[in-house]
């Protein structure tokens, strides 16, 4: 590709209303325009590398065995009727009518549509297991779109959905996707980790995040110095920490879960940690006692049902059940305490699995893979006929990936204050050809027109800078881009048919003999 | 790929809302299942024909020196108002409202929104021409969508606009387009005509439109039997006849043009034709002095108008002025007759290019071309410095292609009482490898899992039947999917260390060596 023939739109400035620096360099490189909020027009620089991922995404989703298809944008609501989620999904879910006044969305997710095909073409045991995959265009209404194309409206996802008789074959495509997510984040060189994850609201029990670790990550990711142990923070596990090492008792008064059948029940419980832990609200409306959503008393409820002070508790007083953190159940005597994990994870700890100790990072989730069950195919009837003879409802996996999200993830992970810096296999450019005042000198023009064509002909990506521009301002629309390897052509390397080759990542220069040029490219 | 492994789909039903050939043999092939009305979920079939033709458009495109970008399908309102369409378009627009109540429409053609981003990116001539494209789905609310994907209200296109100073410039990327569509359509193996067309709503004034050729085409096209003229029907030129040819005239009253400035002007045409031809509507309407849309008089108007009987007018009484078909025209005596082009042009009608004579065929519209001019570049002021430094308005062609509609057309033209029959370049696989009673035969399974590895090893698209089916119920499936060639593995034909090859289209059939099978395939 040339310059002059191509959209390069490379700004000098930053975009003041770009908060993260993906998002500005993905304006100042030529990459993406916004079109209204959370609304982008890829244009040609960030379309090249939002193709090399979706490429990567659907050659590993291939090798894996899942089968692609393709299903529409605009989505008819009955469907979404069907599985409850009409009433369930926020505003997120852009609900409208075509002309007729009919109910429709634009679809953030095919749950519903992909089920309801499968209830249709599948009707025998011998047809399963099947994993369908899409690479399509989402839409969420974000109350807020921000971050670019990081938190878009409208984004590209690759979504696939399996289909299963039994747990162990929903386990065996389960682990086949978290292998082939972990081939993607490897073959575009990226500093990924899979994370044990909370499932969320789309259900189910088990489910993986997939991060690519960055410091401006909006997740905190606790993982171990020693193994591949990594959770969520929110979600990591935490093990019983010696007592004597709790200063001081910190207690929460939570709402106790309801039960209708027995009035005499409780309405709090207590929560005790050791003062210097943070209670983790998942983990505590997981517990059976206490009420989900968490509900946290007031001082004055505190006051009322414990009868004493908020900064010390007589727990001889108590009349609620008291649920402690394992550091404090140690350090109490009442035996009605029962002992649980209630607290966040803290870099130091030592790693739930036992190897090594805590550390914590910041991670951009751009994957998760789900373990449904039949949340959706219960509600959609959606089965066939096992060897028996008997109709069962399937089992389902879910398996996303943030195709343009990566693109931002891997920008955030890599640049410095040039510009982007790509990893080689998803570069929108292999290598850029800087010939310096070739429209003044014939034989820097003849040098590289003719080593472009040589690497035009051999198949390689290279952005040929052709434009009458001086050769700074090529330099640093090159580095902006970040385009992995440079070729400089100037007249006094020309005096001794060298040119100079420069790694975009390392700044490491090397001159290479003019003949010698196209191979060594081709090797890199 | 292993059809025990994919979702085949296939229906021995032709299903009854399918009128047309190729709506049927998508269903019957499992190449597309319909979700709500105009609405299709792309099977995996029928998604590698799709992706097929759109990598065989975005090569072409680029090798036409188009860049490739993707603007959002979501589309903000305040664009279409700028541009005048939010008002001129019908209800095929849909017009959305977002979760803050703002309006955005699902855009079925994107003028607009390149439009604008070229506004903002290009502010010199030296940037120019400049010719982007994406390909994308769009959205056209039908009033009544049918046909299947031919007729879809969510379907896929390839779109691209050009920006240029000079006519010349514009003139050149035209043809650049013009030869593309012809490499795209020739690379298909497809039987197609560029066709003369009206530049319709969209506004310009030189328009190609490009048609594969079928009997259930909706447009009918005049071609030569001797040159590359074609035209639609209902654009192409009528020569002058020989009025010697003339039996009987036709008379037809139409509104006049309304003239301001002359209270006195008639307000009534007289159109005559030869009895034996037909009105063009678009012809009369384009003539100065009638009015557009066109209005025919009622019979008592008529009547009322020219005092005179209905079948026969006396000229010399008429006060209104007289419009004849040349045929006509050469037949009558009054002076203030003039002669035109008026009717439709009819199979055995001289060549306008006065080469060879009409043969009208039907057609599917699958691509346009046009010449824009300035409508939208001027109404959004989108401009640059030109080389004197004067600010000046661009001029735009648009290039369209319907890449789902494609799938459909080829299938109209490529197709048999078996099923379809694919050109090779947009086959869905181009190899079907047929074991028969596999699951019983040892050697019939190993001869077929070897020459599979082999022909996947050696990058070939093939499709490995290995379901427990009958030989005959594969056989159909093959033939009704349309897989172009196939191998047949059976015990006879191996005790000759033999293996049957038969092709889809000639129905031809070739023993083969074994020992040759792969390399024979691969020269295919």
């Amino acid at each position: 590709m040339r310059t002059s023939q191509y959209l390069l739109a490379t700004q000098k400035e930053t975009p003041a209303d770009a908060e993260i620096i993906s998002h500005q360099l993905m304006l100042r490189a030529g990459m993406v325009r916004k079109l209204a909020a959370g609304l982008y027009t890829w244009l040609p620089t960030g379309l090249r590398v939002l193709n090399k991922v979706a490429n990567i995404v659907r050659e590993e989703m291939n090798k894996a065995g899942a089968v692609e298809v393709l299903m529409p944008v605009v989505q008819p609501a009955d469907l979404w009727q069907e599985s409850g989620r009409w009433e369930e999904y926020g505003p997120e879910l852009l609900r409208i009518k075509d002309r007729h006044q009919r109910d429709f969305v634009l679809g953030p997710t095919h749950e519903e549509v992909i089920t309801a095909l499968v209830s249709n073409e599948i009707s025998s045991y011998k047809q399963l297991p099947l994993n369908l995959y899409q690479i399509q265009t989402k839409f969420r209404d974000e109350v807020r779109p921000r971050f670019g194309v990081m938190r878009g409206r409208e984004f590209t996802m690759k979504d696939a959905y399996s289909f299963h008789l039994t747990p162990e074959s929903l386990q065996q495509t389960y682990d086949d996707m978290y292998k082939a997510y972990c081939s993607i984040f490897e073959r575009m060189q990226l500093d990924y980790r899979a994370v044990i994850a909370d499932s969320g609201s789309i259900g189910g029990s088990v489910s993986h995040e997939f991060h690519v670790l960055a410091a401006s990550g909006e997740d905190a990711i606790a993982f171990s110095s020693e193994s591949d142990y990594a959770a969520n923070v929110e979600m990591a596990e935490t093990l019983p920490l010696d007592t004597a090492t709790v200063d001081a008792l910190q207690y929460i008064l939570v709402k106790a879960e309801s039960n209708e059948e027995n009035d005499d029940a409780p309405e709090w419980v207590l929560l005790v940690l050791s003062a210097a832990h943070s209670l983790n609200d998942i983990k505590a409306e997981k517990l059976t006692d206490v009420a989900a959503p968490l509900v946290i008393a007031s001082e004055d409820t505190f006051k009322a049902v414990l009868g004493t002070g908020s900064d010390a508790v007589n727990l001889a007083d108590v009349s609620v059940p008291v649920i402690a953190d394992y550091v404090a159940a140690a350090a109490l005597k009442d035996a009605s305490i029962s002992a649980a994990d209630l607290r966040n994870i803290e870099a130091g700890d030592p790693s739930p699995d036992g190897k090594g100790s805590i550390e914590i990072k910041r991670g951009i989730e751009v994957g998760h893979i789900f373990q449904l069950g039949d949340k959706y195919s219960k509600a959609m009837n959606c089965g066939v006929l096992n060897e028996t003879g008997k109709h069962e409802i399937l089992s389902m996996g879910c398996y996303g990936i943030g195709v343009s999200r990566i693109v931002a993830a891997a920008i955030e992970q890599n640049h410095d204050e040039h510009g982007i810096i790509w990893p080689d296999p998803i570069a929108p450019f292999k290598i850029a050809l800087i010939p310096m005042n070739m429209h003044k000198s014939q034989r820097i023009q003849e040098a590289a027109e003719a080593l472009y064509a040589e690497l035009v002909a051999s198949g390689v990506d290279v952005l040929f800078d052709d434009r009458k521009e001086r050769p700074g301002v090529m330099f640093k629309d090159m580095e902006l881009v970040g385009v992995p390897h440079s070729i400089v052509i100037g007249e006094r390397n020309l005096d001794n048919q060298q040119i100079e080759y420069k790694n975009r990542r390392t700044g490491e220069k090397t001159l290479l003999n003019l003949s010698e040029a196209a191979a060594f490219i081709g090797a890199l």
